[in-house]
């Protein structure tokens, strides 16, 4: 990697994209009318359905713990990409990538609710990619904090509980080094050819949870991983905005 | 079962709906961008996203064999029902209920297609259910047969085949008995009070295709039968009209 | 479809059997004596085991109920095709059509059995079939049904139920159109030239609780259908004949 | 073990049975007529079906080789049990017994047979408990050898290998050491009493394919060892004869 | 089989071992320190790590009996082979020839403990082949035997038994015929040319709990297995040496 | 998080570990002699062992490339553990953790490695846990590093490949922050009370490869991160510096 990772003034990505901008982004709540909480979050091209469930049980190493418990469960329709994706449960079984991206969700939104506060209750979002374009578990966690935060708003309102036991919202994107350049919420084609890729989870007040980079075919350096850390806090900051937005509104 | 059905003046439906009307039924084309045909069919409440893919090969049974194959997946997103229901890839294997409504819609749109004319290829129907209430096997096939249809049409487009081998269109819908009352297009409220639950698949120039009533509560007599599948070919006419529309449309 | 379904006078089947005849049936009671109803129906050259198992315990979601539950098991010995056919516990799981068939067999018994009145157990009905020539699934409830009768008779004679609560008997056959002839009870030869399958469960009194009929290369009409069930019924009464005899016999 | 087991006059079996006696032990061939060789062995209520299948192929590693194969797969019936045995195909996996079971009926059956003589073929064995009281094992080696010896004369028969590839016959028993007596062909009741269980395959030759005697509550001696060999060669010996005459029938 | 096996001079084994010699064995005690009894066997090149773990619990069937359980798992790395083994975890399932060697384990530690001394616990023997050269079956009986040992042992210290339930110690090795020798304890080249192999598993006090004796390629004679269990016997014998040299050592 | 991370001069660890010391570690080459590579790793009371298996072929998706593949398996005896942990072989699938464990191994490992170079072979890295006492993904890596570099080296000497196609070393370690102190080499005591947990996976020259930072009770701040960088470098270089020395020994 000679280039330099610090003027990435020749960029072009699709639509005319700026290095700094995240995709299109939308949330769309109650897009089933089943689920306690249900967002729709659409990234570019990506549409993942994040629906929450609550649960009146816990799993059994937490029972009599007057904990809560929150945990993800992630996955594709066959047709989310341009070639199809035999389903997990026809080979009878979760795949490792699956796996890996469930158990990020799941960690993401426990690190912003009060598991004492929710009680012996157990809330699981199902995320499942409607169409994809790069970074689906990155709009998983994003959309899932917002599908969480609905479900628990409903339980305040039934009176279940005297207030949510969220602390903060969390959002997730992508960014990662293309050609030496550093480009914020990769798609597909960009991810495809990025020499790292990276992952961050953070919190509305600015708190670190997660960031996992992963060089691809290029080790990086000290300096790559603190702009990659810029980019990414700023991305999150707007996607943060846009759960606050969809909050506020009629839910 | 001592009530008469002949005269069904008393049902009072959701919605004021007649006992001889569909819910309100839409085809929406397109709904995800990469298959090679996609269409979400929405009957009231019941959604599915049908999505069909062209693949260049046949199962071995039929390989030299010049001809093609259509198979069709169905599964349910865990919160497209009222109560979450676990995901069949979690459990490690796919359940009766599910094998049985994917033999069915493949079995449906075989009848309709001239699998000699298709050449060795198969064609893929990924029926995944976004958001359940009754019905749902015979929406995807409705909705499998518009995605079939646009794929196959893509597929002379490009050239690849002369004309499409669909033969014809196939719909399918439900019909039940509920207190004596025969009732077309059981939402799922009423099916789970039906006494008898039937699934009529018929083609667009009405040859029956499968026929399948099941008593639930009380056996059925052979005016009862006869009664449901006026009520089915009469709703059937209507679905193929929408299929027509939409493959008319700017597809 | 063109020739006409109304005079079958030219068919010529295995043995000279007539277009409205069953094969010759015979219903073995107490086949192994290990099992607390059992009896070897044979159809021919189709031979099937039907052994009840009466257990002192229901389903969860049947837990004090008050109510009892029967349900069945099918399978085939790897030789009873003519090619063997690969274990299911070999390959670790149900196919779909076992699933289908089991189904089938349970609901069609469920029919004739007051379940509050059989109190919170279960029995199962597993029908093994050690030599396969067509119509397993109809020779199985057929069979099955009376493998229950015995079990229910023997908690009555026991003591632990008052009555049985067995309402009425139950059995099937299949039907379908070879080259333009409907047949009756079709053999494994008839079944795969078969232009359209059916199968009738039927109880002793006549009612109707399971037609099923499926175009397997053209689509049928309403008249074929009609002639279908005229042929099933006739069939059926001479069948709930032989379990009649059986459970009059010395049980 | 402080009883002599020199003088085993006190036993009394079920049927008046002597220590040193077989069940009553019968062979019929062609039980269904679907497979290449099919034996029932009933030895007392025990009930085996034998059935062979010959197909064209070998194990990937035989391929090339010039050498054949023998193998043997063991169910039971779930109902060959007084109390229900739940099917392994249900539970998704092929349990350790049964395992031990068919590899040990392999072994047996490979042992008599040329397989270089047998040339690139497969023959299958499988053995269906249609009911179990004990001795399963042996039975279906006894009844399986029959059974595969029917299936290679067919073979020459049909003009596919100009001789039998069986070099000999081979079959098996239990015998057993029940309070301090040696006792051969244990029946079930007897078998879940004795302290020492042992299973012998032995050619017609009188050659030892497989001991094994295992200690089920006390460890055993040499001389001990010795006489439960006795009883067995002997009983083996009148197998042998059943399936000698069996084979001079008319197959 | 026309060479005598009564004068094995001939036989020149790896090592210059003779006939009727062992392999260097060794017992290493406490290999890891997480589990209650842990013994590393080397056997030649043979190296089995068992472990034993004390769990306050019996499988179902054994509940309120006031008896305990004593069983084993058996695997191997998959580079304890030249080539390597693929795990049966990413398989999915547990191969016969593994429950078969579990079995025979659990089935020789339990004849050796008073089970109902040991009281409502369970004992798990750990087995994990880390290099195969042939006998590792036998050798992890000699191995779990001492790390069960020690586990009891521990018990009786911590004062949750008074005394250990274990009655004598058990030791297992196997012994063939090689070109017409009688061989001990082979390696996994001798084994694999062996016309006969056979495991011993006999108790200190010289009771035999299972010998087990299997034709690879021809039967064997009474005289043969008669040499052969002279052989284990003295081999096990010394077995047992090692085993009360560590017992006695500072565990 | 209120105290400062600056200062962590209050830390008692066991042993009298300083903050940014490594356990004692020690690589032990050809622990097994059946593999092509072979290195335990151990580090404090963690042990691992890692074999390199060479295999002449390469997944499906990388045939006729002309380049090769370093996957790793990971996997935990039952006893490395206090409390025993069933076995992933036994319930019939790799769980989460397993999957996302090697996916790591395997992704560190290739990214140091010429897999063009290499050409179309696999290289598989079977890391099993013989004891676990924390950092055991960290420690395979390590291990699994030196015994890929022994198995390569292997290659070169037998004259298949010209020189090794390992660029350069890799090694990896963990870090945490624990009651506000920055530790290096989390052991499980101190794991389980971190707020927060690093893997850090850099090669020779300092280039990451890997940094993947999960807050597990508390966010954390940009500064917290670069000091658990600053820690994992310097222990990193000193991994690198045994890996070396076991390299330029008497492999």
């Amino acid at each position: 990697m000679t280039s330099s990772t610090e003027f990435p003034q020749t960029v072009f990505r699709s639509g005319g994209r700026a290095a700094t901008a995240l995709r299109p982004t939308r949330l769309v709540p109650n897009f089933v009318a089943t689920a306690e909480g249900s967002v729709l979050i659409e990234a570019g091209n990506t549409r993942v359905l994040c629906n929450a469930t609550v649960e009146p049980s816990v799993p059994g190493w937490l029972r009599n713990s007057g904990k809560g418990w929150v945990t993800a469960e992630y996955s594709m329709l066959p047709r989310a990409t341009l070639t199809r994706t035999p389903r997990e449960s026809e080979r009878g079984k979760i795949g490792g990538r699956t796996h890996e991206i469930q158990r990020l969700i799941g960690r993401s939104l426990r690190s912003v609710v009060d598991l004492k506060a929710l009680g012996e209750r157990s809330i699981i979002l199902d995320c499942d990619v409607l169409q994809a374009d790069g970074g689906t578990r990155t709009a998983a966690i994003t959309g899932a904090c917002a599908a969480l935060a609905l479900a628990l708003n409903r339980l305040v309102t039934a009176g279940t509980l005297p207030k949510s036991p969220m602390k903060e919202l969390v959002a997730a994107t992508s960014v990662g080094i293309v050609d030496g350049n550093v480009l914020l919420d990769l798609a597909y084609e960009e991810d495809s050819q990025a020499d790292v890729d990276m992952n961050v989870v953070m919190t509305a007040s600015g708190g670190l949870v997660e960031t996992q980079a992963t060089a691809e075919r290029e080790p990086y350096t000290r300096a790559q991983l603190g702009l990659m850390l810029d980019y990414a806090e700023a991305g999150i900051k707007e996607l943060v905005l846009l759960q606050q937005q969809l909050l506020q509104g009629p839910a």
